[in-house]
Formats: structure tokens, C-alpha cells, sequence
């Protein structure tokens, strides 16, 4: 056997050959253990965003990101033939859709584990969300994770560290090199941390708009193609929906008050939510459950909607935040802080534009000062005809300046005729 | 003032933005300092692997790699308005032109200081070809090769490691991180370790052909104009002269055999040596002459023959290798090592190729076993019509299996045409 030459791969790649599995392989395991230096792998990091990278050369560092750490399996804590669903968004504004699609999909006989990740940048954190319940523990185990799931058909748990470790390594060396850029390394990024979370089917919910990481529908497009390309390569179900983020997707943007929109969700059987939001949930719960349990999506719907009025997909949220040990009486009694100080417009016309990242921003400025109930609430959505005095946002909990900075001009884009409607899903990818 | 960000420079190289001067200074000055870690100068050469390096970047790279380490000036050895002239070769077989050169230019009044580097692959070294004569010191100090200087009117000492060291550094990091190929690196290595050596005027010789670095003649024309312009743009003097390696440059391969073979020709006042050998001698002997004194070309050849005629040349080199402690007596008693044995044509024809890297890599190991004055001669020349057992090479001092294996037919192809004459001379860069 030739010697393995981190050396030559890098010349292979930057001279526009097709790594092998084993090369990738070989140079991930040389960089864990000390035999590749962090040159070598910025070296190739670098040649690969030029260059850029196969789906066999993305399959191979997933795959390799897979075996760097842990591996949960929840097959001992599953009925015989039954899979796990999980879901992943790319990262949004007021989407408190996980919340919502979790105890929905399981009360409907699937079994979901869902791993969650912090907030980053302005987009919201379901890990941070469901920590503004008292009580409740999202650094559970595989076997603690586990546990959940055997009690009561989900849970949600936070990605540790000890999921594909490699990852966030070259993902802290690509920020340090300039070589962050790559849709390629975004799917091995996320794919491998869902498949070593145990994740026999998942679904992606690709965000795209001016709140989204994503910004354009192709580049969206590529990303959800090349994660249910990849899933699948990886022996397991995928889907993924494309949705919009070019405002924010729920009525409310924090953490209390997103687990408050998702609840509220539940109790009403779906009568009390926005419809933009509302759709979103039924379009990734109905993803989740088809793959779940491999029925056609138009059953998955007639069993959620039967879920959602019997009231089982709540009485599902309720079992899930005490198995986790949350205090469901104070879930109970949430409301969002006072005072509530308005934001309105100062001109008439339609909303042309929300801004969801400067929301998302000034939402978790809030929330670090104000605490968990504090936050923002969307009054008007993109299209909606306002006049001078119309509340365009309510912060709730927080100092009277944010009222006027979360309705600022550049915030609420106002003009003379509203701006052509917008799907909620642009497209699925199977 | 802003931050210096490495990150950042990455990024726009990456993205095909121009670095200013203050952005390379920067980063290599942080890469010295341990600021810029070696992950993101690995990065942001294979960065510039891709994008290609502007002059204005490689001006700024050569003073960083000048500023990094000792600069030599022989202002004080020298007269009134005088300068230093230097010569460099890409590297070829065969190639004792320095030998000559150097006391030959100085010899028609030009001050030469010579810094030199040891044999690289398959090329010779002008280092170990003078540490073939007894005595013979080459690690001068800056003020040792300054007083030979003011003695001799030239010098030939080893580029010491305390020349240009940031250069070394990165091209151990290219080396090892497959960023090796740029011509634009190539370019600041070379000017930037010369002008560091105190040179005002430079003489580069690039070689061409299968016996050279650069294989085709536009990527040495590249290399030869782009050193041109950046030793210019560092405000000294400049000619290249693209010359021939397509065979060995000499007929002699070795390092004490070679230096024997500059000591013929200025014995002999060019009249003992290979024509394809002197006339690369001349060509760049009035370059570096026309440079040095700022006279016509056709001036220095003419000083150069009367030079070589009246001895003057020789009781130069005479000079320099006393000057260095070498023992002249025992150089003129040089003579190839016994025992000579004969490699022959096992067929008739025409010299077709004569492949010189084989034969510098069989010269070097065989120096490497059996001492300086072993090596190999080269009886046949391209061109040259053989018929069965003319001989082909001569191997001195070595073991009999070397005489065939420097005689095998893929070092010596014959055909049953000549092939096309080649100039010595292709082309020179002003």
C-alpha cells in the first residue's frame, strides 16, 4: 500500500481530480490524529472552494464527520420496523415551527428525535426557545434522549459536542481561513449531524429570502437537492421544502414568546395561529410523517388535522415538556412581559418589505436584557395596507426605544401598492 | 486605523480582489510574528494558486521576504558610483557558467558578488562545485565576502539561511501544502534573495527544456519578463537571457569535473570548450558586464574576449580561489578520476535526445560515491551522427555498471534523422 501523502491529495484536488473515498477518508482521520496539519487541511479547503467538491468526495466527509464521534441509535428504545424522523431548518425568524411539528408528528404514531442547535447569527434557536420553560433539560444523553422517546414517541435534545466532532473543528478552521463559503460542506456540515443523532429519515426545511442564509431560490434549490441527495446516499429517507423567510414566519419573534405561538398553536387546533406559519408547520409535518411512516403525504394530512382537533397533538407537547423534565403548570400561565409599547407606522401605503434580520436581531438584544418573556410581535405583514398610526410591532418587556427602532423605516418597508404575494412553500424536494 | 484582519485578506484574495502592498507586508509580517497562523498563509497561497498574483503583490511580497533578514551592502568595498552585478540560473546540468562568469566579468572591471545554492534535484549547485577545491570556504560572513570583494573585485559565498528566511519558511509551507506552482513566488524567491545579497544589477539565465524546471519556452519567457520587471520595480538593474537545457550545457557533469571544465575554457582562452558551453559563457558574461559598467553589449564582448585572451580572466579566477582559501595548486592538478570507462551507441544514427536530468541525477550519485573528480562526460551531442559502438558518454571513477546505465537508450535516443538545430540563446529580455 502507498503511503498515505496529505500532500498529493491537496495537489490532486487543486489540479481538479476527483478525490476517492479513501483520500477523504485518510485526510480527515490524518487531521484528527495529528498526521495532517492545520495547513494542510486549509490547503485543501481552499483548492476545494475553487475547485469544489462531488457529491461522492461530500459523501466521504460526511461520512467521515459521522465516525469522528458519537453515534446515538434509538433502535432499542423502537417498536420492530418503526424509524426516527427528524427535521432540520437552515435557520430563520420567528420560526417556531420544530415546537409545533414535534409532539404533532409523534402523537400521530411516529417517532421523532429531534436534535437542536443554539441560535446563530439572527435567526432563532430551538434549544434556546424551549429553555425559557422552567424545569426543562435539553443536554440529555443518548440514553436519557432515549428514554424520552421510549415514554413518549419524541423528544427534543441538544446537538452536543460529541456529534460529529469533526465538523465544527474544520468548521472553526474555515472561519479562521476564508474558505467558509460551500453548499457542499453545509450539507456534510448538517447531514452528518443528523445521521449521527441517529436520524433514519429527515426532513430539510431550506429557508430562502432576506432573513435566510440562503438568498436566492437556485442557490436554495441546490442546497435542498444536494441534502436529500446526500441523505439518501447515506441509506436514509429525506425530503426537503423550500419556504419562505423574506419576513418573519410566526407573529412573534424571542424565545417564550415563539414556545407562546407554537403552544397557542396546539390549544386552538390550529384557529389561532398566522397562516403563513400555520402552513409551514402542516408542510414539514406532513413531510416528517409521510417519511416516518411511509404513507402518502395527503394521509399524513388527514391524520395531523385529526391529531390537531383531538387535541393529541397537545396533550403530546404536555408529555414532552414533563418528560424533560419542564414545568408544564408555568408553560401554562406564559404571557408575553409588559409593558407593551407599540410601533407604528408613520406613513400610509402597504408593507412592502419586513426586515427579518434586523428583527431577529433586536429580538434576541431584547430577550438578553429582558428576559424570556420579553421579545417582539409582528402587527403587519408584507401586502397588508396600513395607515399613519397603524401598529406595525409590539415589544413586549423592553425599554421604550425598541418600540421605535423595531418600527423604523428600514425595518417596515412602506409603499404606494403592495408587492406581488409570495408562496409559504416554494417547492418540495423528494 | 482598522484591524488587521488575516481573515479578511483571504476573503479578498479569494474573491479576486488586488491585495494592496499594506496587506501583504501585514500578513507575512503577522506570519513572522506568530499573528497570522500558518493555517491561513497556507489558505491564502492556495488562494492565490487560483486567482494568480499581480506584480504589485509580488513587489510587496519580495520586500517582506527582503525586509525578514540580513541585507548585505558592499558600499563601503566599493569604489565611487560602482555597482554589484549578480547571475542566477533557473538550474541546469552541466551548467559551470558561473564558474567562468564570474572572475571573467570582474576581470573587465565589474564588482561581482555571487551568492549561490547548493545542487536541487537533479541540477547542479556552484556551492558544491567549489567545495570540490581543496580549502575552499563558501559560508563567508557578509564582511568576509565584502573584503574578498574589495581584494578580488568578486566573490562567490553560499546564500546562507539568514537571507530572505521568510522566504524559506513559506516555500516549506507551499511544499508541504501543495501550493507549490507560481511563477509570481518563483519570481519574489529568487529577486528577493539576490537584492537581500546586496546585488545592484542581476543576470538572470533561465533555462528551458527537458533538462530545466521551465519545460516550454512561453513559461520561461513568463518567468524571465516577470523577473525583469520586479527586480526593476525594486530599483535595480535587470536582463534575463533565455537559454537551452533541452541537453546537458557542458560536456562535463560533475562537480569537480565541472569546475575543471571552467577552468579549460579560461586557460585556453575559450578555445578548449564545448561551443553550445561558451556561447552561453559570453551571453551572459556581456550581460552582466553591459549591466555592471552600463556599457553596449557590444562593448563588454569586446572587453570579455581581450579579457580571456591576455589571461586576465584566469589570473582572476586564480585570485578568487586564493582569496577564499582555496588551494590553487591542487585545482590545476585536477583531472578526471580512473577508472574512464566508455558508454557506446549499440546502434547507428542520429542523437536524438539526450536526457540531462537522468544524467545529473546519475552524476550526482555518483559524486555522492566516489568523490569530486568522479562523474560523467558527455562525448555525443544532439545531432551528432553515431554509428554502433561510438561512444556516447565517458564515466570517470565510478563502478562499470554505471558506464551503461548512463549510456541506456532513454538517456541517448538515436534516430535516423537529425533533428532540428536548437539555438543556445532563444531569446533576451531587456
Amino acid at each position: 500500500l502507498a503511503e498515505f501523502s496529505a500532500r498529493r491529495v491537496i495537489e490532486r484536488k487543486r489540479d481538479g481530480e476527483e478525490l476517492s473515498p479513501s483520500d477523504v477518508l485518510g485526510f480527515v482521520r490524518g487531521y484528527l490524529s495529528g498526521a495532517v496539519a492545520e495547513e494542510q487541511m486549509a490547503s485543501l479547503l481552499m483548492a476545494g472552494y475553487f475547485r469544489g467538491w462531488s457529491e461522492t468526495e461530500i459523501e466521504a466527509l460526511t461520512r467521515a464527520y459521522v465516525e469522528s464521534g458519537t453515534v446515538l441509535s434509538f433502535s432499542d428504545a423502537l417498536g420492530e420496523g418503526r424509524r426516527t424522523v427528524d427535521k432540520h431548518s437552515t435557520g430563520g425568524v420567528g420560526d417556531a415551527v420544530s415546537l409545533v411539528v414535534v409532539p404533532w408528528v409523534a402523537a400521530c404514531g411516529a417517532v421523532v428525535v429531534k436534535l437542536s442547535g443554539r441560535a446563530l447569527a439572527h435567526t432563532g434557536g430551538t434549544i434556546d426557545k424551549l429553555e425559557s420553560i422552567p424545569g426543562l433539560r435539553v443536554d440529555l444523553s443518548g440514553s436519557e434522549l432515549a428514554e424520552v422517546v421510549r415514554l413518549v414517541g419524541c423528544a427534543i435534545g441538544a446537538a452536543g459536542p460529541e456529534l460529529a466532532p469533526a465538523d465544527k473543528r474544520i468548521y472553526a478552521l474555515r472561519d479562521r481561513c476564508g474558505s467558509v463559503p460551500s453548499l457542499g460542506l453545509i450539507a456534510a456540515s448538517v447531514v452528518s449531524k443528523k445521521i449521527a443523532g441517529g436520524a433514519d429519515a429527515i426532513v430539510f426545511d431550506v429557508k430562502v429570502g432576506c432573513g435566510a442564509f440562503m438568498r436566492t431560490l437556485a442557490e436554495a434549490a441546490e442546497l435542498a437537492r444536494l441534502m436529500v441527495r446526500l441523505t439518501k446516499r447515506m441509506g436514509r429517507a429525506a425530503m426537503a421544502l423550500i419556504t419562505d423567510m423574506e419576513e418573519p414566519l410566526g407573529l412573534r419573534i424571542g424565545t417564550g414568546l415563539e414556545v407562546l405561538e407554537a403552544l397557542e398553536f396546539l390549544q386552538s387546533g390550529g384557529a389561532v395561529a398566522d397562516p403563513r406559519f400555520a402552513a409551514c408547520c402542516r408542510a414539514v409535518a406532513s413531510a416528517m410523517l409521510s417519511l416516518a411512516l411511509e404513507v402518502s403525504e395527503l394521509e399524513a394530512r388527514e391524520r395531523l388535522e385529526a391529531a390537531l382537533a383531538d387535541g393529541s397533538a397537545l396533550a403530546r407537547f404536555e408529555a414532552l415538556v414533563r418528560a424533560q423534565g419542564g414545568s408544564w403548570e408555568q408553560l401554562l400561565r406564559f404571557a408575553p412581559a409588559a409593558p407593551v409599547l407599540e410601533g407604528a407606522s408613520m406613513r400610509g401605503g402597504y408593507v412592502r418589505r419586513v426586515d427579518a434580520v434586523l428583527l431577529g436581531e433586536l429580538a434576541r438584544e431584547i430577550v438578553d436584557r429582558f428576559g424570556p418573556l420579553a421579545g417582539v410581535a409582528v402587527c403587519a405583514r408584507v401586502g397588508d395596507r396600513v395607515d399613519v398610526g397603524t401598529p406595525l410591532v409590539r415589544v413586549h418587556g423592553a425599554a421604550a426605544d425598541f418600540a421605535s427602532r423595531a418600527a423604523a423605516a428600514e425595518v417596515f418597508e412602506i409603499g404606494d401598492a403592495p408587492p406581488p404575494p409570495r408562496p409559504v412553500v416554494y417547492e418540495v424536494v423528494r
